[in-house]
């Protein structure tokens, strides 16, 4: 590679639209291009360092003994429809109609169709287990494409695949995907935690995330000092023991006037009807939050969420807990439709759909049978005290809404969950039968009779945990590829007028390229010294070896794109010193 | 690779829908599955063919100078909009709407996305010449899929483009892709043909494919023993010299009572109406058909189409005569909204935009002034004679689309033609400035001044041409693969069941593996010699090794899977054996 020829330009100013330092240097290195919101085009740089990515995922899933497929990214309905997915997965992916009105859609992964792969080859229990994966590109039309590559609506996915004739299978499938996993991102050199997770729109019994920590991610997930981690939908709340209900007192209904809010309401409540033994805080009011959900045959339902009023609803708990539903507010319009409900004053009186509303009231678990509860009488200006769930108010069930805040007692036990953030950089779930079961997969077993194949799904984002790798290998400079990623082994700079220098730099290249050496050359004739190192800087090739004015003294200088360390060394010793530091 | 676990079942039965033998070899041996009408699936072994054209085909690429980079498949309206593409393509491309409404394609073909992306990045005369590539998927909504992956719906496809500062240099890299493609198709072993070919929707001065001969081909082409050769679409037709029209007889109508066909006319013509010289024959009359264009805005404008009655119109000459409207047919509802109209009598004195019926009338270019016809005379069973163009009737121009008939000279004069049929792999266009004038696309030149660059773009069907591959490598028996493209370097079969067998073929395949040499090694235990024998044959790998009961007399066989020639070599001598056999 020749950067007098090389397809590239690279930009001194970042891009508009580049929120994270991944996107904007990715742009303003060459190696990525916008071609529509969320869809990048990959130049030759970016292309080399994603072909490289590729090759790590392949060679460790190849170890790990699956087989590489490929499927089509177009895909006919029904299979999809067979799962429910055509639905669930609502405005979340790319639909079509081919030119006789047949529905097809951009597959955003592919369980169904693996699933009917090996349903039409195979058929007897001594056929598996089977491990098949792809690396292919898919479609998911986001609602907010954003971050660059990091979140894209065409991007590319590792997926693979796995069938068992058990459980015991599945669970061995699964730990052996998950080592795999584990020793790809090593080699990545991607930071990583692996979380419990929601199975979501999958299904199935256990579902873990690989999340790369990052401030700048979109997931929350918490951690505790003895070893519990989750990302924040999978939390689920340590409740406490029901209270028996002998000798509460019981409820009554006192005037709080312009209390909408719980802060106001905690000062009224202390102000005018102080509790005997502690002032009232926010954790002894019971806040009703409503909401809409869309179902995915696009029905609207109204829902009620009580929770605890020192905590928010946290909107992304909420959605996972009640997937493949969406969460909609609820908006003027709806309120003006029950007219049981009084704004800054709703309770549990009228919720429920055994009340005045009709309306579904799912509460926190925090809100046991026994527990009191300030909250609102449905009336302006009014609460009510001491209300007691299971005595004064039954729920209609119970939901994992309430956001999850640093010290809260993690649910096995293990102490305080303290909170980061993380970029989910890939997926595994046992999914058990459910698509087995939904598209007829079934295997004779060792005693002839039918049994329905137990799966697994497992999922790297190829091109996000790209963005990852140059989200965590960077500074002000520019990109800084770890030595396996890199689009070049040694970027060889050829600096100042003098001709000697360029045939100094031409022969040093030539020679390393014959030792298999991948060298990117900056040969470009009219181009300021300043200029070639911002741009080695910025590609981040790690190692920069530079041929200039040294050359007179028989030097030439080796640079380490990362420490920044530089060491003079005799020309006649580059090509072999080089190829040392390459080489490791 | 072991067949015990490898994911593969051959079958017996011809699938029921394959017409070729590509088709049926390809899915009988495991190495591609449908999907969806002409969507496929690359099972294991297909993959690993499949990666191999490609690495062919990259490494000439680089090679030639061209570099690789790679776009998204699904893309925005607005580029195809600027280039009349977006209706153009008509109902042959997928077209949808994402969640916010706004309209994609899924990319048939990718001119404008790189004319975008060189005005993006490139500026000066200097930055080229420039030629880049990808090896990426495509989508066409083809109204026949067919045969396997010889036309599917998606497809994978290598496409380059050029871009020069003037037409001297976009002939260079014309000519240095078309070298380039020579030497891809002799590395696949793939016979082909380069021919004239119309340039069609891309508009250009100069296009060429790459046919593949093979009676199955959907493609017709001709060749003159002096080196001409195009696909019909392309071949001009050799008009004579117009004929004075003096002391030409006049035209006469004349009673030809029950003659709606040619074969009747020149019969009932010789019959009532001889002429002096000798006998009328079908090339004396004008046949004058009427079709129905169906332009890319949806408007539906009727045609005649005037040849000479000795020949048909060809429907596929006509449309690309025609691109980008599709032909349809002329249907009786037609013909009721067109009183002039006689049917089977129809003639030049109701056609043409000046004339009773106001339709559109083009005639072959062997119509020229002077040439006399016997033609429909506008009223049942009758005809004129004597009918001159130019004297008595002026069509509205010229077309070609009368069919091209063996024994019909060649265009440049180098003698008779002769009619093929191939497979198109390949497309080569001298595009010029129609898409760098429509999006904008200028560079400096030496003088300051802004020039609009010149372009190329060349298309490889990959996987089509791995089908063709197929097409011409196989025997009654299976597929017959290449060296190159092979999917295994030697197939390792172990037959009988003695352990020692079993044992000597696992020391055997472990030593070519530690030499480099790709092993596909039949290990199942319980399957007979007769059926992997058969497996062997239907996969295709060129060199087969046969562990057996030889072995009890120290000799293994090795098989060549074309010649089916077969030599009984020393088990000691049998890894170094393999090793030089198929290192050629």
């Amino acid at each position: 590679m020749r950067m007098s020829t090389l397809f590239l330009r690279t930009l001194r100013e970042d891009p508009v639209e580049a929120e994270v330092a991944s996107h904007r240097l990715l742009v303003r290195a060459g190696y990525v291009r916008r071609a529509a919101p969320g869809i990048y085009t990959w130049l030759p740089l970016g292309l080399k360092v994603l072909r490289k990515v590729e090759t790590v995922i392949r060679e460790e899933m190849d170890a790990a003994g699956a087989q590489e497929v490929h499927f089509p990214a177009l895909l006919p309905r029904e299979p999809y429809e067979a799962t429910n997915r055509w639905s669930d997965y609502g405005d979340g992916i790319f639909k079509l109609k081919d030119r006789k009105g047949a529905d097809y859609l951009l597959a955003p992964t592919h369980e169904e169709m693996f699933t009917l792969l090996v349903k039409d080859l195979y058929s007897s229990y001594k056929d598996l287990p089977l491990s098949l994966y792809q690396i292919q590109t898919k479609y998911r039309d986001e609602a907010r494409p954003r971050a660059g590559i990091l979140r894209g609506r065409e991007f590319t996915m590792k997926d693979s695949y796995s069938f068992d004739v058990d459980d015991a299978g599945l669970e061995a499938s699964y730990e052996r995907h998950r080592a795999a996993y584990i020793r790809i991102f090593a080699r990545l050199g991607l930071e990583f935690v692996v979380v419990a997770a929601m199975s979501g729109a999958m299904g199935g019994s256990r579902s873990e995330e690989f999340l790369h920590p990052t401030v700048i991610g979109e997931d929350t997930f918490v951690r505790s000092p003895g070893g519990y981690a989750a990302n924040v939908e999978a939390v689920t709340t340590l409740a406490p023991e029901p209270v028996p209900f002998d000798g509460l007192p019981a409820a009554h209904v006192e005037e709080t006037p312009d209390t909408p809010t719980i802060d106001t309401l905690v000062a009224v409540s202390n102000e005018r009807h102080p509790r005997a033994d502690r002032p009232w805080t926010a954790a002894d009011t019971l806040k009703n939050v409503l909401v809409v959900l869309r179902h995915p045959d696009g029905r609207r339902e109204p829902l009620a969420v009580g929770v605890p009023g020192d905590r928010e609803v946290d909107p992304k708990r909420l959605e996972a807990a009640l997937s493949p539903a969406e969460v909609e507010p609820f908006e003027a319009a709806d309120f003006a439709r029950f007219p049981a409900l009084v704004k800054g004053y709703i309770g549990p009186g009228v919720l429920g759909t055994e009340n005045a509303s009709g309306i579904r009231y799912l509460v926190d678990p925090r809100v046991v049978d026994g527990t009191a509860w300030v909250t609102g009488a449905d009336a302006a200006g009014r609460h009510v005290y001491d209300l007691v769930a299971g005595r004064d108010f039954t729920p209609d069930g119970l939901v994992e809404a309430a956001e999850v805040k640093a010290g809260d007692p993690a649910p096995d036990g293990s102490g305080p969950l303290e909170l980061a953030r993380g970029i989910e950089i890939a997926h595994i779930f046992a999914l058990g039968r459910r698509f087995a079961e939904a598209l007829d997969l079934k295997v004779l077993d060792e005693n002839g009779k039918q049994v329905v194949v137990t799966m697994g799904s497992y999922g790297v984002g190829v091109t996000r945990a790209l963005a990852c790798v140059a989200e965590g290998n960077h500074d002000e400079k520019g990109l800084v590829w770890p030595r396996e990623l890199a689009p070049a082994d040694v970027h060889v700079v050829a600096t100042g007028k003098d001709p000697e220098i360029l045939l100094a730099a031409e022969r040093i290249s030539a020679e390393l390229l014959a030792q298999g050496v991948d060298v990117l050359f900056d040969d470009r004739p009219k181009v300021s010294p300043g200029v070639k190192f911002k741009d080695a800087e910025l590609v981040g090739v790690p190692t920069i070896l530079v041929v200039g004015k040294g050359l007179a003294e028989g030097v030439v200088e080796l640079r380490d794109r990362r420490s920044g360390d530089a060491e003079q060394v005799p020309v006649a010793d580059a090509v072999a010193r080089v190829s040392a530091v390459v080489r490791g």
